[in-house]
């Protein structure tokens, strides 16, 4: 018997592949799907099953590519009308050699939620770990904010999944989410990466409340975002999205880069803040690579060709891996030579300078006019804000431009200076002139002791 | 908070490195133990703890070699005089962020025995986790036929253990041991590499008796071999290893193979059992290569010049490195162009016939005189062999010999035929010359149906 | 500029990759082709020409696929009417940067072979290079064979490229050609693979003859093999081969690898000749790993699904990569746990004995019956042979089975003993039940000094 | 027989390993020597012997430590009293199978400089190579500036070596120089890497001239930098240098960096110049990673501790490597977290404001006080700079700041903007306050047309 583990960096995805005696069964498969096959080569195993927890909503699932190199069949749950794949109810049961897979409807997150019980037939049918899903995660419990106008009914079904089915399963059972800390589907979760329903049972600060009216008034009162390529990503993940081909872009010299801007290509600029800081091109939309999986899908449109502008060629192709996960399939270019050659060709380049927290502060005590744009979240704006401080989000800034005023100074600032450098490209992409990106952020007031407003 | 496993195949041993906030733990490293330096970069840590749950006797550990690379300090249990290292007792904690590890001493493997307990705190001081290296494996318990003259006494530590310390934990603790499936330091080990000590307290065999007495009953009831070289192993980490040195060894071409051979080198076999059968070098040993970490031990002495017939390069490296796990640093030379070099350059080969499991039948049925030297354990002997066998552990082989008939053919058996082509080699290097090896051998009677004895 | 050879072992297949500024040329690419995009990436160029210096017969070349994921243009000599790509002519010039290649029609081997002259324009328009295809070799030149009703024209066709059109570009020219040593596009190639036009002029023992009529002398006195695959690559190589698709084969248990070998898959076992002479599985046909590219195109047909029986994974996909290189795109499967799991599955093995040279030279002297099937080429044999041997091309047995006598015991012999393993496994699949392989061969007997006849 | 080329990038360093059955020579190997012995194990090559075709002045050469790890014996010209290896002069030769290589005296470039001619006996003792070390290079001539006083003698010595003793060899033979294009060692190298005698007689530049006395005032008429790191190499090279070991540095938080720069460490940041000019820690010396090969030995001490900055593990690693191959051997540690974590530390950080051409432009016309710093080498200067640069090589820049007016602002400027941020960091710690860089510099200059004076 084996399983392992596939973490996807930045959607902070987890997918397993679970295997025994030359089968394997896959779980919520990710869209670059080579790895499962490997694994399983690895363990002389064929993979024979796929199983989709949920109707993801936050990347593109892999399971028809898989399916396609596999042969492997796809199961979900039964609620909804998926265009490929089976329907499992509960109670539904796989063997492969001595794994067994028993289904356990857990709705809440969204109705045709399922769970995976896992039991070691050569020790017997008690389970021994659980596939959850988006239902419970360590540390936290899934979102249920997807039916607004069915709020409290969803709540109170993921109250009964995870209570009434999933911690009956017994203390002992390991408990395998499809989510990690870092995941815009929970923002409460562990950076531990195992637990066991016991542990939950007694730990996570979402199953400590007294009763199922609680927990309904607690889910009901979070407050989450929904980035806008949610929708896309239920389209492919309802209806199967197009077939994956992670693609070479091609190498553009700057005249030709600039050009494809001007013929509607976006470009999009994937350095770290300093160096976009340092020097970007105008109308470029800086996303640091690393942050592409939490904000690609908030500022991106899935019409436009995308150039990238890039370190190196590793980062090119981990952009390029990074944006189809979510369903971004046309990066068609990128700035050959990086933004080193853009500069030797004189082409125009603009920068942002950086402001120390330090200074900020100075700036506020001296009631000087600029506005300081606070682009976190809700909650990490409630939880404690410079004074004076506007509030918008970072992916909702690109529709509330006019909340900004347009004359004046701004300082871009957020959690430790790289959102801020996000909204300041789209400050800059949007005609604001004067912009400023405060470095550390955050971070840096707290370990200043700046004076902190809640 | 992070926590990865680094499995050493063939010993089956599982070691561990956990850390938090720049800081991590290695928990029983082995000697090649670049891997947990690679680990702790990635993770932007550094290695500042290593733990020896106890001293080891099946593989060099690595803690001296780890030690002198990172400045970090080692801890053992105060039973025994090592020569390196700080004594840890009961209570005693070490936290890396928000990492805790609490020692637990669980003496009965052996004396100075330590468990760590995992917890953490960002959730609390409740156990998460606990590594508990020989004490408790998923499926089975540690052995105690090391002190044989206190082999009651160590029976019961160690259900005090188990039942006084480590399971009172709690039910939802995973738990992480030292060995795996396939490990010499237990027999009944679960292929499945996750578990929890509830789990355990429910399934696991070793745990299911009625109470104290039953288990010594079991423990003192066991029989297990102790391979030669775990004396080496106690002494190397009582006083401290030498240093690591993983050297590419030399090429030799076949004549010069011959000579160093005549001057006292013994030439090991690397290759698959079909490879030896069809052509080998006489007076080499065929120790297939994945079997080098269970069998070298038994068979290989520490002071001679060991050259390696192999199949390719990347065997060659993995045996030295496997060689080298067990203390064996004297590989010093290869087969250059391997045997195919040794065939052209028209030296001497001999070959051991292969005989299928359903011949062997037929031969039994005619009373054949011919000896069936059965080298599989006493427990697989017992469990059911052929009516007639001779049984022989193959790695008390070498100093069982007059136990064999000498001027009657013998066919070596085992439970697929790998290990008869160890002992097919010992024998033909001891002079016997009618020795054939039946490839297949007890699984294939078992397909096949042949009469079996118990 | 740069300019980097790929090499394919086994083909001893040289292609290159030659560009500067930011585009990139291919000449003769192989099937495999993601290697030269990720060369062109490295150098931050795209690929946009591909050249192939004539229709080749050896392998399928991989222009089209490498056209379809990079968009380059295809160029081929005019005198064959390939079915995709452009015609060049003498003089073409392509420019890349200050890399220059110039179209020089240089026919003999076929009529539309081309060689491409490189010229470093921040130098001059000097040549520096030539890439030759198979016009001219290190130490040879290319075959003649392929027009045998016209062989004394395409020898002196190839005579006039050589002397009137490639030498006279100067002593100082490197040489670049589409083979090294091992190729069967000729049989004199040097080790060494790099030479200069005066180099080759002085000492290539094809340019040394007296005069043009000596040389069509010594090509029409050739005998070269022809592998009936090579019918399958030129119509492939003309019209376009189909896209490569390096598919995973799947993993068989044995009972399934039986029954596929029952409805017509043909069993390909690529372990070492030591292996297969220890165990074997009867019906299965012996072609060691590294010999793929030089033998399966002689005993391989195009119409039957093909199961692999291989050392390992690795061994698994080495052999279905040299399989594609060769058009056979229907490897389907692979013998899961390899021989070992045959083995203990109890189903039957067969062996092939090992016999070394000392011995033949015995039985031999002692006059024993029996057949010594030499499998060597026409050239080797006749260069020197054991009394007695029969000689046939071990590509050409399966015809000539009846040249055989067939109730003898029959030893295979060749250079080394890897061919014959070969031509037992042949034998022993048409029939002939007392066959033995004499490992070391040739090479054996040369050392052992026994008595050679020319 | 084999040879491969083994480049160090940054150095633009070549070496070779040639061999031929079995055995194996070295070339001017560099000091992380493990990819020899990679190479020569894949080839079943032991390498026997180790040439250095002289003292290397730019780099550390590894062949002590090569030979400590093979065994192999060291040679290198008798003019010189090496503490290690042995003489070889005029007419020595050596024997690997069929290789044969023959040493040339070719002093010049230093006095104990030797070639080494390469023959492949398989086909006669004409050479078909030869190694010329840093007498003759593809496009250039070697450096004779290193004996000041003997200029005119030692130019002489080189045209004798290359005129007398070189191209005699034959226009056939290929050239295998010890460098290439982007070395410290030539100025006018090809970016080709392949050539032979008879290329380089008919097209180097430094080859075409009148007579020996051309090539005199040509060579001593020449101006080279002489990095003071060439003393450390030259007495390493001579002497020994300690055996090198590629340690990982210790990740330091943000606290403890600052520390250890109080206490005297030295931080290099190795990022991009967007990424420095973006924010970076005050005292810190701006090196680009792909710059430290030719800058780290002007501007290093070697009796500081090194902390690095860098945007990633991997260039972390790679500055390790880089600083070991110019006898940088104390890279302590590196900033853990890279510059984010020290802006979220709340620690001080500054900024270089990039300037673009088109600004220097207007600012010059508009006759702003500014100084306007070119530091590129002396030729760049003079074959073309803006009106007004004052002109500091960005070598000497720290012993020349005080020929920098002090309480100006300063724009710094190069080719391209990147020797600009290491000039703009060295100001910057110096207590200039008001610098800036010209991101672009000459090539935007150029590109955009702006007025050159020369």
């Amino acid at each position: 018997m084996f399983l392992e583990v596939v973490r996807s960096q930045g959607l902070a995805h987890l997918s397993y592949i679970v295997g025994d005696q030359g089968a394997a069964a896959v779980i919520d498969p990710r869209r670059d799907c080579e790895i499962y096959r490997t694994l399983a080569y690895e363990r002389g195993a064929r993979i024979t099953h796929i199983f989709e927890t949920h109707r993801n909503e936050d990347y593109v699932i892999g399971s028809l590519d898989l399916s396609r190199k596999t042969g492997a069949d796809i199961y979900h749950g039964e609620e909804l009308p998926f265009a490929y794949g089976y329907p499992v109810t509960e109670g539904d049961v796989l063997r492969l050699g001595d794994v067994s897979l028993r289904v356990l409807k857990t709705p809440g997150h969204t109705y045709e939620s399922i769970s995976l019980v896992l039991a070691d037939l050569s020790f017997g049918e008690d389970p021994v770990a659980v596939f959850t899903g988006d239902a419970l995660f360590i540390g936290d419990a899934g979102r249920t904010d997807f039916f607004p106008d069915r709020a409290e009914e969803v709540a109170g079904l993921l109250y009964d999944s995870i209570f009434n089915k999933l911690l009956p399963l017994g203390d002992h059972v390991i408990l395998y989410p499809a989510h990690g800390a870092g995941s815009v589907c929970g923002s409460g979760m562990a950076s531990r990466e195992f637990s066991t329903l016991g542990y939950e049972r007694k730990h996570n600060p979402a199953l400590q409340l007294a009763d199922r009216s609680a927990f309904i008034r607690r889910k009901t009162g979070e407050r989450h975002y929904q980035p806008p390529y949610f929708r896309r990503m239920e389209q492919y993940n309802l209806e199967g999205a197009p077939p994956l081909d992670l693609r070479v872009p091609e190498p553009l010299k700057p005249g030709d880069f600039a050009r494809a801007m001007g013929e509607g290509m976006l470009a999009v600029d994937v350095r770290s803040a300093e160096a976009f800081a340092g020097a970007y091109i105008p109308g470029s939309l800086a996303i640091p690579l690393h942050m592409i999986p939490a904000f690609a899908g908030w500022l991106l449109p899935y019409d436009r060709d995308i150039g990238l502008v890039a370190h190196d060629h590793g980062s090119v192709e981990t952009a390029v891996r990074y944006l189809a996960r979510l369903g971004y399939d046309q990066v068609t270019s990128f700035l050959d030579g990086g933004l080193h050659q853009w500069e030797m060709s004189g082409s125009p380049y603009d920068s942002i300078p950086a402001v120390h927290a330090g200074n900020i502060t100075a700036r506020l005590d001296a009631q000087e006019p600029f506005t300081l744009l606070d682009v976190r979240t809700r909650e990490e704006y409630e939880a404690g804000h410079l004074p004076g401080a506007v509030h918008v989000y970072v992916g909702e800034l690109p529709h509330r431009l006019e909340d900004i005023p347009a004359r004046r100074p701004v300082t871009t600032f957020c959690g430790s200076g790289e959102r801020a450098i996000i909204a300041a490209s789209i400050l800059k992409r949007n005609g604001f002139e004067d912009v400023e990106d405060c470095l550390g952020s955050m971070a840096a007031c707290s370990a200043l002791g700046c004076p902190i407003e809640k």
